[in-house]
C-alpha cells in the first residue's frame, strides 16, 4: 500500500503549536503527507483505516527496553536490582540460544505493536543480537538495538555473558555493518554498554570514540540504584554521569536509561551535553529502585523518554501504564500540575523520539515525518464521558484500546490484528521456551 | 440459573492456605459450593463457563469509589484535593439530578463489573442516593453506599449541597429503611459523613450512636492532603484519627479512605479499634495528596484495601490498576519484597471484603461464601509466558483481560459482555448528559 489513511479521528499533532485538529492523517510511500480534514487518496493504491471513535496520533516511543528477557517474565519479582541481575537475569540471559532470543525477541515486539509502541531503543544481551534484529525486521516495528557489553572481570558474571574489549567491539562493529540503516532506516544500532561496572574504561572510551565515528547513538543504563551508584564511587571517586562524561560517552547520540539517583551537577552535565534520559517508572518503583527527580531533570534542560524497561521487572511492556505512572507519579513531591496530561503525552511520543535520536523524523504527526501512527479507541467506557482527548490518552486510556498501528506507512496492526506475526506460534514458543529455560 | 460453573481454570482461592488450585469453581443458588477438581452440576439448570487459559479468583472489591462522579472524568485533573473538590467537584454533584445521577451510576457500575470489580463500598452526594441504589441494583454489583453527609457551615460548600443535621440523619434513616440489605442482601448501606470538615460534631456523634444502633458501617475519608490535616488540627487541636475516636465513629464497620498523612499513635488507634483503611494509589498521587505509609499501617495492624476512588481523580475505576499500583508503589521505600504479589492480590479482594464488613462472605473463594468471581483471562501475550498466577494477577494482567463475571452466583459478564445493562444506552447517556452539566 502506498498511501494510508488513517480516517477521521480526533488528532493529536504533537506539533510545536500542540494542534488537536479532525478528520485523517495520511501517508504515502511511509511519509506523513497530510494530518488534519479529509484525505483525498491521489493513487488507486490506498487504504482506510476507520479511526471514528478514535485519538489518532504518534506511535509510543519507548527509550529503554530489554527484548530480550521476555521470556522471564514473572520469573524475578521481588528482587533488588544487583540481585535480580546476577541471580535471575544475568544466568537467563546466558542460556539464551538463538531460538529462545527469537521467541523473546517476537514475543516483545508484538505485545509493543499490539499496545500502541512504534519505535524502541532496544537492549539486548551479549550474544543473538543478530536475532533480536530479524524479529524486530519482521515484527515492523522501528528499533534502535544494540548488543549489551560487558568485558568487566566480575566473577559475578556468568561465563556465557563475559566477553573481550575486542570481541565486544568487534560484534558491535559487526552488527552495525549488517544492519544499521537497513529495512528502510527501520531499523538503526546503537553502541549498548550495559553499565559502567559491566564494562573496563578501555570499553567505554572506545565506545565512545567509535560511536562518534560511526555516526550510531549510545544506550546504557546509569544511576538506577544506589548500590550502583555506590560501587562506581568507589572505583572511580566521582558520580556516574561525571565518570560517563569524562570516557567520553556523553552527547546528543546518547540515551541513559533511569538515572534516578542524579546530583544537580550531574544533572546540569547531562543538559550541557545534550544526552537523553529514558525514565522506567514501572521497573523504578518495582525494583525498589526509586522514583527519578523528573521535573529537576526536565527543570534542568534535559530532555526525558519514557521506557518499559524489560518484561522481569515490569511486568508489562505497556507505554500506556507508563505514561499514566509517570504523570502521576511525580505529583505528590512536586504540585499536581507536574507533567499534566499534555507534558506527558509528549513525553511518551516527541521526548522518546528526540532520545532515539529520530525527532526530526517521528514523534509528532507533521508533513514530511515518516508514517508512525496510532488510533486509540476512546469510546470504551473506562474513557468516557470525553473530556479532553489529551487527558484521555493520559489518564485513562490503555493499551488494550489501540485499533490500528502504522508503522513507517505501513499498517501492522488493524483492528487489534498483529498482521506480521503470528501470535499463536508465538504464544506456544513462548511457552514451550520458558518452559526449557526455567525447567 | 440455579447452578454457574466457572469451569478448568487456574483457582486463586485466596483461602486460609493461599492455595492454588486446577479445575473449577461451582456455586448453587448463590453460594460457592465446590472448589477445585471437575463439577458435576446437581440439576439440570446450570450454566457452564469456559475458563480454560484464565485465572479464576474471588471478585475484585473496591473500599471506596464514588460512582455519582463518574461523568466529570477528566473535567478535574491536575488540581490538588481541597481546590478539586471546591472549584470542580463539588458545584458538578450540586449540579446532578436524578437523570444524571443514574448516568454517572450505571456508567460507573458497568466499567467496574467489565473490569473485574465485584463489590464497592460507594460515597454518593447529598441527594438522589436512590438512584445511585437503583443503578447498583440493576448492574448485578455488590454495593455498601452511602449518601454523603455534609452539614457544615462552610461558604465554600455550594448551596446545594448543603443539608441540616436533620435532613441529613433522616435520610440517612430513610435510605436504610428502603434499600439495607435488599438484593438478596446484595445493597447494604454505611453512613457516609463526607469527612470531618464538613461535617458538625453533631451529627459526627450521632452518626457513631445511629450506625451502631441500626448495625450499619460508617463510611468517611481521612488524612488525605496536608491542608485538610492541618484544618482539623486546628479546628480540634488534634489529629483526625483521634477527633474520629472521640466521636464515636472508630469501630470494626468503620472504613477510612486514604488514611495517607498519619501519626504513628492514629495508626496504632486505628487496629486498637479494628477500622478498616481504603487505600486509593491513584488517586492520592493525582491530586498530589502523597503515598499511604501503607506497610507501617499493616504492620500495626490495620486492614486495608483498595479503591480506585472517583473517575475525575483516577481517571479509572480499574481494581487491577490499583492493585499493580499498590503492589509496586511501597518497595522503593521499604525494599522491593514489600507487598509481594500474593499479598497484594489478598489486599484487593479480602482485604476489601472485611473493610466492607463482608470477610466472611466474599473475598475467597470457600465453601459456603457467596458467589463473587471473575475469570481473567492470562493468554494474552502481556501475560505471557506463564510463571506464578499470582504474578500475571498482581503484575501483569489487565482489567480488559476479565472475561467472566459473577456476583452472588449470576452471571453478569460472560465473554467480556456485560449481561445486565445496555452499553449502548450508558454510552449515548454520559456523552449527552456529561455535555449537558458541562456546556
Amino acid at each position: 500500500m502506498s498511501e494510508v489513511i488513517f480516517r477521521n479521528g480526533t488528532i493529536l499533532t504533537i506539533d510545536p503549536g500542540h494542534r488537536v485538529l479532525a478528520g485523517d492523517v495520511a501517508t504515502k510511500d511511509g511519509v506523513i503527507v497530510h494530518v488534519g480534514g479529509t484525505y483525498t487518496p491521489q493513487t488507486s493504491d490506498y487504504q482506510i483505516l476507520d479511526c471514528a471513535g478514535c485519538v489518532i496520533m504518534p506511535g509510543l516511543v519507548q527509550a529503554h527496553v530489554h527484548t530480550c528477557q521476555t521470556l522471564a517474565r514473572g520469573r524475578a519479582d521481588d528482587l533488588e536490582l544487583l540481585d535480580w541481575l546476577r541471580n535471575v537475569i544475568w544466568p537467563y540471559e546466558a542460556s539464551l540460544d538463538e531460538a529462545a532470543m527469537t521467541a523473546s525477541a517476537e514475543l516483545a515486539c508484538a505485545e509493543l505493536l499490539l499496545g500502541g509502541t512504534t519505535a524502541i531503543l532496544d537492549m539486548g544481551t551479549v550474544h543473538h543480537t543478530d536475532q533480536v534484529f530479524a524479529a524486530a525486521e519482521r515484527s515492523g516495528i522501528r528499533a534502535t538495538i544494540g548488543k549489551a557489553m560487558m568485558d568487566a572481570v566480575d566473577p559475578q558474571i556468568p561465563t556465557g555473558l563475559r566477553e573481550s574489549t575486542q570481541h565486544s567491539l568487534d560484534e558491535s562493529a559487526r552488527l552495525i555493518k549488517r544492519w544499521h540503516g537497513t529495512a528502510n532506516e527501520r531499523l538503526r544500532y546503537a553502541y549498548a554498554p550495559r553499565f559502567v561496572l559491566s564494562c573496563t574504561d578501555e570499553l567505554l572510551r572506545e565506545v565512545g570514540v567509535q560511536a562518534k565515528a560511526r555516526g550510531v547513538g549510545i544506550h546504557t543504563h546509569a544511576s538506577e540504584n544506589k548500590g550502583e551508584v555506590a560501587l562506581v564511587r568507589d572505583r572511580f571517586g566521582k558520580d556516574n554521569i561525571h565518570v560517563l562524561d569524562e570516557l567520553g560517552l556523553l552527547g546528543p547520540h546518547t540515551c541513559i536509561a533511569h538515572a534516578i539517583h542524579l546530583s544537580d551537577d550531574e544533572r546540569a552535565l547531562l543538559a550541557s551535553r545534550g544526552a537523553h534520559v529514558c525514565t522506567c517508572p514501572s521497573s523504578n518503583l518495582k525494583l525498589a529502585s526509586g522514583i527519578c527527580a523528573l521535573p529537576e531533570l526536565i527543570a534542568a534542560g534535559v530532555n526525558v523518554g519514557l521506557g518499559a524497561d524489560g518484561a522481569p521487572c515490569n511486568n508489562n511492556l505497556d507505554g500506556f501504564t507508563e505514561l499514566r505512572f509517570v504523570a502521576l507519579l511525580h505529583k505528590p513531591r512536586s504540585g499536581p500540575r507536574t507533567l499534566p496530561a499534555p507534558e506527558a503525552v509528549k513525553l511518551a511520543t516527541l521526548g522518546g523520539a528526540h532520545a532515539l535520536g529520530l525527532g526530526t523524523q517521528i514523534g509528532s504527526l507533521e508533513l514530511g515525518k515518516r508514517g508512525d501512527l496510532i488510533a486509540v479507541d476512546v469510546t470504551p467506557l473506562h474513557t468516557l464521558p470525553a473530556s479532553s482527548p489529551w487527558s484521555q490518552i493520559a489518564y485513562a486510556a490503555k493499551s488494550c484500546d489501540v485499533r490500528h498501528v502504522a508503522v513507517d506507512g505501513s499498517v501492522v496492526v488493524r483492528d487489534k490484528s498483529l498482521l506480521t506475526l503470528d501470535i499463536a506460534r508465538i504464544r506456544a514458543s513462548a511457552r514451550d521456551t520458558a518452559a526449557r529455560l526455567f525447567r
